[in-house]
């Protein structure tokens, strides 16, 4: 039951070429909750070299988005109606990562959040949090 | 004085490697209000094959926060403190163009505005819209 | 057709007792759009003496929460998912006028604006916009 | 010092008449953390007999407002840029409760979040959550 929802969101994860541009990758998935890391690549950076908000905002995004599809039934998928990110310190470091969490799953919608901490030199610090919402849809079979 | 300005955000946008990762242009900079573009790239798609949300983010809060700098000072710079995007439609096309708009320019914050249109097939789509703050620093010479 | 639907708001907005609580009145109803009036009371203010930002957000809400019923079907509600709102200035002088609108109407989700204006020695000026999602529900007959 | 902190925050309650319109009480203050509580009064209702999510937001606000004044210089007052709420469930109930808490607190910008419960029959349920930016304000002296 685990195993076919972690390759559930393995096989979504990686058809996200987005994912790959930003080389992130899946770090934890459990039910209710999915983290995803990225480095912050010299090709992701913003005009004063730290991480991009666009980075923080996406790999946020997709472990909000994969935590809610850990509580869905296997016929449906989600995608995002909005997301509120707030950034807290510049994205500063090798590494980020977004943790990802169920709030209230309904069966239309479901509320999540994501905290985003960027490790540096061996120091985590907490760099954004995101409080959204994900659409729930049947997929196409 | 325009020139200056329009110098100024050039300049700031090519030390952007994320733009350039993106394929995002400057389309155009006028006094509270600068556009930019990005092509829906095989390399930004999220898993049903449209553009990930992140580029959509991305570009919207490029344009808004160049937005907020055309009625800035030369000595200051913006930083992103929050975002709102609410998506209305798949990123679908070739061409995402996102229009920022400052709504209210104070000393510390700047509210701005962004929408978000995909170019498809000669038509054109609201596929996105954004709310947000921009905070100015003052920047170190 | 109009007549109906201005009707059932005008019913609407009269079982909300917080709308009485608060002053608040309909001010004009279109398709899409709704706007509601409220003075700014004795009672309703915050601890500088402006009106308190649950006054702006109330009045906010509700015009665009009529603004989605005005493109629904007659058997449906709608009820608020989220609202983003950034005050831009104080809430000073005789009344605020909320303008909701609709941006993009789906079969689940409507998403909405919303301007609020205050009116003081008849200057009006912007003091908060909002952004936000309302989700249909059909009535219970 | 607590104690101060503590008065400064009952006697700005109290000049705030929203918060004795909708009959709200404080509830608790710790460095930090603030919260605030608000019977479902028949005044503050929406159109189904539930909670207006006015109500909710008023309260989810002013402790989130309070939460980020506890870490500030008594010199300083703090007024909402932004909030984005999530409404979860009804507000249905006896009493609801809102726990606001800082985030990230700055010198110019507060981040902070809100829980907020509502108490039915010995039953508690989180009903809505806030993410928002409290700006600083000198006070005039």
């Amino acid at each position: 039951m685990i195993n076919k929802m972690v390759d559930r969101i393995n096989r979504s994860f990686e058809s996200q070429t987005m994912m790959k541009t930003l080389g992130a990758r899946i770090h934890n998935i459990e039910k209710g909750s999915v983290s995803i890391e990225a480095p912050i690549l010299p090709s992701t950076l913003q005009q004063q070299g730290y991480g991009h908000a666009g980075l923080t905002f996406s790999i946020g995004d997709s472990a909000a988005g994969y935590s809610a599809l850990t509580l869905l039934p296997e016929d449906q998928e989600v995608m995002t109606a909005e997301i509120k990110i707030n950034l807290l310190a510049p994205a500063e470091g090798e590494l980020l990562l977004a943790e990802g969490k169920v709030v209230k799953s309904g069966k239309r919608l479901v509320v999540v959040t994501s905290k985003i901490n960027a490790l540096n030199n061996g120091q985590t610090k907490l760099i954004a949090i995101i409080q959204g919402t994900m659409v729930t849809v049947r997929m196409k079979s």
